[in-house]
């Protein structure tokens, strides 16, 4: 059975924006999921009706306890179910005549056990089906809604709302990008954690999210999938609209047995998902960051026409770790014509390497750089630049070794606000050419306190200086790859 | 030419633990390597003599200039000098009239330029061999000896005195790293940004680092060898006492040409070099980070005698992800027996998947996941553990709702320090089994601020919890393959 797209999204707004939810399984005991789930749902701020049930308590959390669905004085939008597995069956039953008709199931201990366990999950998927309800999970950890502080979910963070989505078939990595997300600035406009998927698909949340405003870029961690047609019939359409990255795991044999105990998926062949992914314009994240970090090119940068990069580098090893990780990743390195090293010649030291990667050394003003990747945009061969390194653009002179302890601790902090600049002068140069321009960098002015404070200011400003050359040229074939999907479809 | 072991410690001591160094070249300009390398050489707190050297100068950072070499009143251990190349070549000929017996030539412009820059470079050198002169560079940003306080360098930070060698043929790379290292709560030994190795080559860095004290493991950058078989004799001698981890840039054409400008180095064969390291022992990192994280697994982690591995894992996608990562890091997941099972049983709830990874799921106390480990650890067929996501073993309930932000933060703070408890008790298991018990963990409670903490004061410890699972599989496999090298060698 398919859901139609009419259903998906009506049935989908209930549970993403639910009114009023129940919590069946509400607890005291702070160990619990269900008390877990009600403290953050608390704790994150939501402004709705929550009803938490449990037979044998009074008050949760200064809330009024149900002692069961039926005896709720409305019918809630969505509830939420943490009892054990054997009595999930059952509480689906009373949902269902209670008129509810979306459901999270976050226990665990159903086709991920084996076949018995299958059999249970299956029952109630025809339930549910029957009765009109969906269902998340089970076997998950929950959902995040931050546009309207609503988090039905594990951790004990509240990312801030954002456009970045996530759908992950496992909990402890929806959290992971989430909390990246969080930490470097960023965040997030709806994120899943889809579990077992037995009733919902990671293909549901999709077509969904091809719908959402907030939502620019959708992350999507798979396990194995459901209806692996489906799916890629769905992604391809979402692709058109907003870009969608994968990291797949169970790759390998003991990957694929980890997946089956983790989520009852099948891991399937790698290659052809590999194939069909790129048939669909899915971009495929080969790790977790590197699934955050490409995601988060998408939030501010133009894309590219095409794979032809220009480098332009205040640190020579990082032009050469550059070159490699540029070609790695399938992107061109430019050949630089005359007319451009003629133009370059007027704005760099004579003793500039006339090569791309464009070596700046030393003696070089952050303007003449800033023009210089000017001169590089401005060639229509050049379809994007990677800037490396940017202390020389900062503009700031050494302090002397005698200064005192709160001018140095100024500097520092005034070095802070000069790289954000410095990534807003990029990101001009990037709207002005349309086309990206991807900056990666140390902060060797920075102690720790600060780099995280780089970082935090950036993601603020919906952007990212990458830490390293292979994290920039990763993003970059990412920004590439969609680009050339959406230009592919344009002139069939 | 090639320095015997003798010459290379003698000289190498006077370069790294020069008691008086001549800048020539030395500048009031706050812009010019000249004020940089006297300021961060003053602001590091180094303790020996300085002279700096400009016929046009009186005072420089309230040091008194010399006129000339020739004008300083002893014959200091090192020069540094950064006149421009033109004028490289006379200098070296002032210093060896001097006597003096070590340089390090942070000027840029010789071989990297070509052929004419070439010819330059190697009759300084010949002058220089000539006149029993070892030197550094050119083209190079000098070196740190933490443990003197002694920072002959370019960038703005004084990596503190520590265990991690790092010889690069980039300037930037060595500073990334000795960056890294710092914010990360490590510190270096030594470090050397090689640059066009016209003199000294990175063999001989590792000779001499193969007898310092302070060193335990060696990362070195390389974008090309100029006499490979040299360097691996020395690094397969090497090996037998320290571990060495490469990351070789110039993979690629594009890579190899960005090589050659930037150091003049000639990149070579991919292939033939990655199994002239396996050879010799040496551990092939794949990008900067990885070369870092690697590292620092060393600096307090048994070596595994085996690649067999049990994941326990709080995160069901992580185990999933981790055993993909261990698979193609070329590792084994040991397929757990009866009597594994058997004893994981009476640790652990009735439900857990009984499998490798061993997924906690939810319900196991802190103390079942140790005494977990602790029968993994015991069995000989597993030779290492991989833990990953710490959460359950803090042992900290979750906060109501209804506490205020102070409490808030001291409980942020508490698990802060409860991470490190814990990573202290994963080392002592490892101790105890001298297996390898290696951590990665997302810390969910934690806000940026509260990271950057955690991971310094793992560091202050020598140890790491990683961030990601592919980060602790490259880690382990890099401690299998260092086991193995030195096990090939007692079976000779």
């Amino acid at each position: 059975m398919e859901y139609t797209s009419g259903l998906v999204k009506e049935k989908l707004n209930l549970l993403f924006n639910a009114q009023s939810v129940a919590l069946v399984g509400a607890s005291n005991d702070q160990t619990k999921w269900g008390f877990i789930v009600l403290n953050n749902l608390i704790s994150g701020g939501f402004q709705g009706r929550i009803y938490p049930v449990n037979p044998g308590e009074d008050k949760i959390l200064r809330l009024k306890v149900y002692k069961s669905i039926a005896d709720i004085p409305e019918t809630p939008d969505l509830v939420v179910i943490v009892v054990p597995a054997p009595g999930v069956r059952s509480v689906v039953e009373e949902c269902i005549s209670k008129g509810i008709r979306a459901g999270i199931i976050i226990t665990a201990g159903f086709a991920e056990l084996g076949e018995k366990g299958g059999q249970l999950q299956q029952e109630i998927v025809d339930i549910a089906r029957n009765g009109g309800m969906i269902l998340v999970g089970p076997n998950c950890n929950g959902i995040m809604n931050p546009w309207r502080k609503f988090y039905v979910e594990f951790p004990v963070f509240y990312t801030p709302p954002g456009h970045i989505a996530v759908i992950a078939q496992s909990g402890n990595v929806a959290d992971f990008v989430a909390h990246q997300a969080m930490l470097r600035g960023f965040g997030c406009s709806l994120c899943v954690a889809s579990g077992n998927e037995a009733d919902l698909h990671s293909e549901d949340y999709l077509e969904y999210l091809a719908e959402d405003a907030h939502t620019k870029v959708i992350l999507s961690y798979i396990e194995g999938l459901r209806d692996g047609r489906r799916f890629f019939q769905i992604a391809r359409e979402v692709s058109r609209k907003k870009p969608i990255v994968i990291l797949k795991a169970g790759k390998t044999a003991a990957g694929a047995r980890a997946a089956k105990s983790h989520t009852a998926s099948i891991a399937g062949s790698d290659n052809v998902f590999d194939a069909v992914c790129k048939q669909s314009g899915v971009i495929r994240a080969k790790s977790l960051d590197e699934m955050v970090n490409i995601g988060i090119a998408f939030l501010r940068q133009p894309l590219p026409r095409g794979r032809r990069v220009g480098i332009v580098t205040a640190g020579g090893g990082w032009g050469v770790i550059a070159a490699d990780a540029c070609v790695e990743q399938g992107l061109e390195l430019v050949s630089l014509p005359n007319e451009i090293i003629n133009k370059l010649d007027t704005l760099l030291p004579p003793w500039w390497n006339r090569g791309n990667p464009v070596d700046l050394v030393a003696g070089s003003s952050p303007d003449a750089i800033f023009k210089a990747i000017e001169v590089l945009l401005s060639y229509p061969s050049v379809d994007a630049v990677m800037m490396l390194s940017i202390m020389p653009v900062l503009g700031m002179k050494r302090l002397s070794a005698f200064v005192d302890e709160t001018t140095k601790e100024n500097w520092g902090n005034e070095m802070v606000q000069a790289v954000v600049n410095a990534m807003e002068h990029f990101n001009r140069l990037a709207d002005n050419h349309q086309k990206p321009v991807i900056v990666a960098s140390e902060h060797m002015f920075a102690d720790a306190i600060q780099e995280t404070r780089i970082s935090y200011n950036l993601g603020q400003h919906s952007t990212v200086c990458y830490h390293m050359p292979h994290q920039a040229a990763a993003a970059l074939a990412g920004l590439a790859s969609y680009g050339e999907y959406l230009r592919r479809d344009e002139t069939i």
